[in-house]
């Protein structure tokens, strides 16, 4: 016998299987390939969305309810392999958010932990443990776990962005708390900029003393880390796999930005086509510029600015870019990383 | 609106959510106050399983199948609020093991943690990396994630223990990775008791790079674990939720011995009565010595030497011993931990 | 007897002792109130360096030595009570550069760590692991251990900068190596500001290891600096020892920028008068911007632009600044924390 | 020129210098070769004390001055190359105390840390922080820093043992506080045992937080870590520089045990010579069991049990043991490892 093979059934050993049934016991023997598998072996599947599609419907959305009676007005990206689960890979959920002006998404804090990536509109704020950030396109913006967060749109246009949460990983541990404040909007206690300021720019406070997991900036702003790409380009020093990857950071530990997300911005230059790689945390991409085409799986998906694809766990994925081209994408690499289950494999180009 | 409630469902809603499906959306309204709840709300229920039965069970499974055929000659204990996903908590699970005498499980490995809690018999063998233990009552022993290991019985009676795995944790981050080693047993390349002593006194070899998340040591022997206890009882320092609750420790870095379970040994004195406690983490108890009962969620499971439970997340759970009694346990509070999702309860005794 | 006084000598005594000492041995009653002592005992005294006064004469020896003659043309700032020790505290060195326009300190390494603070002059060049950077007022340069190091200047005026190195520490643990690299300058093989735009935008390469203590990063230019501390001084958040204080770090941990010597940047608003404050790192601080007067251990020293001076161990210091002021300050904080040494105090205003 | 040479001195340098030193000023040039030294380059000597000299000259001292009256009845042993000093080598000092039966040597506490390593006699006592430990031979104790205590012999033996301490990097950080209990004993509050059986089992308790850097279990004993030694030489592992070396360590973070001083145990097997080798950590080494030679810096030292010697920074060392031998030492090597300056070479045998 295997890993990969069962035993054979035999009337003797079902009677038995029947039998102990009734007391909560069940075989090892007759699921064991099934649950401990050669390779991982996930019902998430390779999928893109369209974000044109997905602003026409935003929209359609913003007629049909408001951000007040929705909570929260987004339309979540279900993986076709797991729908119903409102996942985009297994342990990840993905929505896209709206905002119309002059609304407001009120209050509330829970255990997920929340990233935002805008994608259209530009001067809507978040506030976020006192302090309001203005969104502008590009910027990645952090709700770190318990942290009150509302969301409002001061501008005349519509704002969108893409909502990453860990949903699926604090429903798997059983570990969901959540409260509404009661009120649209948090007290301001807070200058706008001065996260980004105290913590954001290698210095920190004499006395800060770190008390929870999550970066203490909340708004990586797209100029500067675009600028950063720019810098580091001249370099010319590409990675096979991944053009030029960056990972953002928590910078009180060098950890990643988050406790349960890895996010990451990524610059494929010119013409640039990556060899074949895999890792175990499926990934959620987003186009920031230029476009292009990916292969997952064997798969091809045409990409342009502001579509969202995402790559399952252990499958083979290859980038190429038309023209320069960022995406931003986000794992569950640092959890992964933080248990010891993360892998990662090169291919040949 | 809130967290808590639904919007309506209006006719136009209905369409729309419909129309939006068929391209892989879906409203986040209409599952909110299910995916992000007040606080946990887990399938997972407590319950308890008697020892005696299961013992003379997995005998007669040692009638029906071979441990070689089976692999792993194992009865799972199914959680009755999640039977047939292989879990005694949603994300952990656990089986009895049984190798006769002259038996080998043969040499395998995978990305899922084991720990090993020695219930009956005395002096069978497990090995792990080229070295082989001798297993006795009460010992905790682990095989790493990706370690060869086997196990095999000299002895002249059945030996049974019980399995403690992170599976349904592995799984649900599609990282499970497995195979054969094409033989019964691994090569023996170092002493027995080597590990204990060159990672388990309290120094280290000096030059010594830990590799992996796990600890070095891979048997704590319940002689060395218990007089500690005795020794400690002196004190007479209760905890009111716990008695004397210890954790085992990776010596490398003072952390849990397991990168995704945290494994537990406690002593409650006699007579002793704790106060009301919940944590996020499910928790697997066995009864290492003595009787009394526990009440979780306000049932109550009468206990004896060698019976396992489970407590579910958030649930409040008090324990009574009658004469003196000791609880090995293991939950996913190490993962919890490194998430940022662990949180805890005291209540008033 | 106690550890403040010492027994009393006697014929006997004092004929043991010297028959003891011919073998190398020695009393401890006889000094050890000399060696353990109730408080902090230092011969290090507070001292303000004139910058004017510094700037003349280092360009005087601009005429007497060439930078290449001298290796570094530098004039160390003494401690008036370490006279002979080139020491401006017990643990750290201090210095005041020199380099003449078209002239070039050639290459070399060694175990000692060096932070440059820009004093006068704008844009020579300094050369770290094949990178060159520009020099400009307030910049702050670290050079890390063992890291080839050559400095340039192909401006047309002197360019002056303060050296602060951790000299006296590495020669207390007999643990200097140096070399020359045997010629003028290394070669240039990454472009300028890719340091700063690859570790200090709040990302990190994706594959990134840390492979060494200090900071990847090795300009910290004042100009973002003192737009942070600009930021945060609109919330008003005023320390009462401090006024605005902030530790320069390393993204990758957090922790001080470099190994032994903790670099610091605060802001004194208009008029602030600090409270009083001492702490066991003796501490050399660089007026940046304003004037003002400092108490250290009873004695005022009056301050403006680019003056230098040193407060020792666990002697009461106040700052009161006339406009507003910021000062660059560095101690061995971050070793005496390592080693759990550190202690400070506070005092009432 | 270069980092080995100076400068030729003219007249002109000299009287600039002069003038300068008036200011507290002074020429980097002219001792840069100095105080930035290819190599390591210190006053501290090889040598060896003999311990029946030591114990003989111990008890005399016995009849000149009591415990109490000298605080701490001590015979430090000094480096010959650091005499006036109290220093074994440059960053650590050394001494051999002795307890009279029936003395106290009475309450106190201080910054510095003490490691004792116990030689002579058996069943005095230490106490820290209110737990009271019975010392035998070979037994591994700490005082962490600030911690109450104090040492009483009610057996009918003379007891002596090693006193390790970091003062002199104590007194070269400014960082000294020390006080008296004003009591020759603290009170006991903990059941002798306690310590070791709650930290040094590889177990902690469930809700230990570390508050201090040094390792919470203060007594090592010697059956415990020989036991092991003798467990791990069957594997015959030799290390060409170590024979078998281990670190004590920390259980709470796997660091060193102590948090400025790096102690280890190593057993030599019968007639092993090692190959040469060098670190810039001066050691102290304590003959335990055995008789052998060492070669440091081109010198022999033939030592026999209780022995102790001392080899400097970065100089060659080799050890031969005629039959099994067993060595303890220490060293500053882990403050040298967190400051980034510890380096170590590997000789040919």
């Amino acid at each position: 016998m295997s890993l990969t093979e069962k035993p054979v059934e035999t009337p003797e050993r079902l009677a038995f299987y029947q039998k102990i049934d009734t007391q909560g016991f069940t075989p090892l023997w007759a699921v064991l390939s099934d649950i401990i598998t050669p390779e991982p072996k996930s019902a998430c599947v390779p999928n893109l969305w369209k974000f044109n599609l997905a602003k026409q419907w935003l929209l359609e959305a913003g007629g049909l309810i408001t951000a007040k009676e929705a909570e929260r007005r987004v339309l979540i990206l279900e993986n076709p392999g797991l729908r119903g689960q409102s996942k985009i890979t297994t342990s990840l959920y993905a929505g896209l958010q709206l905002v119309m002006p002059g609304e407001v998404a009120p209050a509330h804090r829970h255990s997920q932990s929340a990233l935002r990536f805008i994608m259209d509109g530009a001067g809507a704020h978040t506030s976020v443990n006192g302090e309001r950030t203005l969104m502008q396109f590009g910027d990645f913006v952090i709700t770190p776990p318990q942290a009150w967060h509302d969301h409002g749109n001061q501008t005349t246009e519509p704002m969108i962005w893409l909502d990453g949460l860990d949903i699926p990983m604090v429903s798997f541990f059983d570990a969901s708390f959540a409260e509404g404040l009661g009120a649209d909007e948090q007290a301001i206690t807070r200058a706008t900029g001065d996260s980004l300021a105290r913590y954001g720019t290698n210095m920190l406070p004499v006395d800060f003393e770190q008390t929870r997991l999550a970066s203490p900036i909340f708004n990586y702003p797209y100029a500067r880390s675009r600028e950063a790409l720019y810098q580091m380009q001249r370099q010319q020093e590409w990675d096979p796999c991944h053009g030029l990857k960056m990972r953002y950071i928590n910078p009180v530990d060098g950890g990643f930005a988050m406790p349960t997300i890895a996010p990451f911005l990524q610059l494929l230059p010119e013409g640039f086509k990556t060899a074949p790689y895999r890792s175990t945390d499926a990934t959620v991409f987003v186009v920031t510029e230029g476009t292009g085409r990916s292969m997952i799986d064997g798969q091809v998906f045409e990409w342009g600015p502001k579509d969202i694809f995402v790559a399952p766990s252990w499958k083979w994925i290859t980038h190429e870019a038309n023209g320069e081209a960022v995406l931003f994408s986000y794992s569950d690499r640092v959890a992964q990383q933080k248990l010891g289950l993360w892998r990662e494999q090169r291919g040949l180009a």
